[in-house]
């Protein structure tokens, strides 16, 4: 069974964190995951494409009912009509987490993670809500590149069992 | 865009069920679209088997968080935490549904199905929920073979666009 | 702890039919049971005029998060941003529920609220999704008065337990 | 139409902070607003009964379809099948949200309300996630008291509007 990583992010993004989010959606694939993200644009769109670049398999839950909302990087649309409340599916859907930057989404998500009791790890440096949990008291973890990132989620979730 | 096409029904199937809810599944993987079901046992098995074995891409939506409950021919497995609340996702996820005997899961998938006004289509003949609904007044189609139902349903899908 | 009885139908009813809703609603009022319902109009807003004229306690659970779509008689409204997925709240919400009339989303309802093992009365002779299910065999239960709808949910409940 | 103000935090809580959740209950009985809440024991049992006494009308929605799980201090149980993804219900369904200590899931309902764009309010110096936030970057607004945070909650409502 292959593991599932999602990948949390705004979908106005600074161009330092489009390239970080695409290294860890590259990463992914490198490393025979699953990449599972809101599905539009932004940091979404970046991992999304790193990934399936690489070969990766990519899957996006979309807030409405619109397949035409996703980035063309997807081989799995999920479509809901739940809105923001499809942020609980992105964190359930995944075995372990990595936050880039990001605003309330994010943190919602990265919350209902840790409530579904997820491996959590945020870039460290990236800014927004991944910043304000780096060495946080909530059991999230960080890393400071890409690789790293996806190295401990990774064997964090082997720890820990799915 | 790939087509998205949701097998519907039960965990205890009858052997015949089972079998059309495989060649469905090999159906829908012959003309490229992506399978969604419930992500467990019977007919949902069935039909990830069939669509697996031909080259296609299966997705199951689990109501627990457990991804052990899923079966073993899905490429990608959504975990979630809502019970039967799942269903809704079954059915939001999917352009079309095709309904095989079933339930009560069975019957609130497909009304949630049109809710969203997705194509549903039912087997005639294969029991339950779906011969409730064959020749019915909501605007489901029936289909008597599992090539005719997969066609039915990517035909409609592309008149009424996704 | 009191009883929560849904009542199922559509914005758009017949005459005859608002007056069954609206009865259903004093009779749910004058048991003692709490009355849950989609929030908005037709159907809804009957049975939620007569629970409340009666000194009820009335509760709407919208599909969206704005508050203005309710109708005026309701203690207690719930914004969801969930869409037609607020019927899956409207049936786990409810012990019983009572569907008079209705298309697609009553149907939905009636089928979740049987998945959830909820106790399912139609009233007879309403139309719609309502007679479609009426001397079904899905277990639903079937009821000629308001009053008779309302006593069987609340003897049933009574029976099966919450 | 009334006011919904959630209340946020965790089943295991301080004395002191089951205090505050008293008083808020209270405090949001007096001002004819209605009290929203996940529904169990802790900071959420505290502030229905401080409500109830009050006269006001208390809202609990519950993780399980299980009603047996609830505190005795609600006029309206919701039950769900949602697990953890109550908590966007709960976010949802309020006009504003007053965190009280709180770990992941007081984290998640604040993120959601966040996304919802709530009005969210904080007890300054209850610990946990509230203290987390207090003075954070998300809009998040701090209070030292009871009386301050629901008179804070019931005038950014009024000036936002619902």
């Amino acid at each position: 069974m292959k593991i599932n990583i999602g990948v949390l992010g705004s979908e106005i993004a600074k161009a330092e964190n489009l390239k970080i989010a695409e290294e860890v959606g590259r990463e992914i694939a490198r490393r025979g995951a699953v990449l599972v993200c809101g599905g539009r644009g932004g940091i979404m769109q970046a991992a999304a494409k790193g990934c399936k670049e690489e070969g990766g398999i990519t899957v996006g839950i979309l807030p409405t009912l619109d397949k035409s909302e996703a980035n063309e990087y997807l081989d799995v649309i999920i479509p809901t009509s739940m809105g923001y409340g499809r942020n609980l599916l992105v964190a359930s859907a995944s075995d372990a987490v990595i936050g880039i930057d990001g605003n309330y989404g994010t943190l919602s998500e990265i919350a209902l993670a840790l409530n579904y009791r997820r491996v959590v790890i945020v870039i460290r440096g990236s800014g927004g809500s991944a910043d304000f949990l780096a060495d946080g008291k909530f059991g999230v973890m960080s890393a400071d590149t890409p690789k790293d990132a996806v190295r401990k989620a990774i064997e964090s979730v082997k720890v820990r069992g799915r």
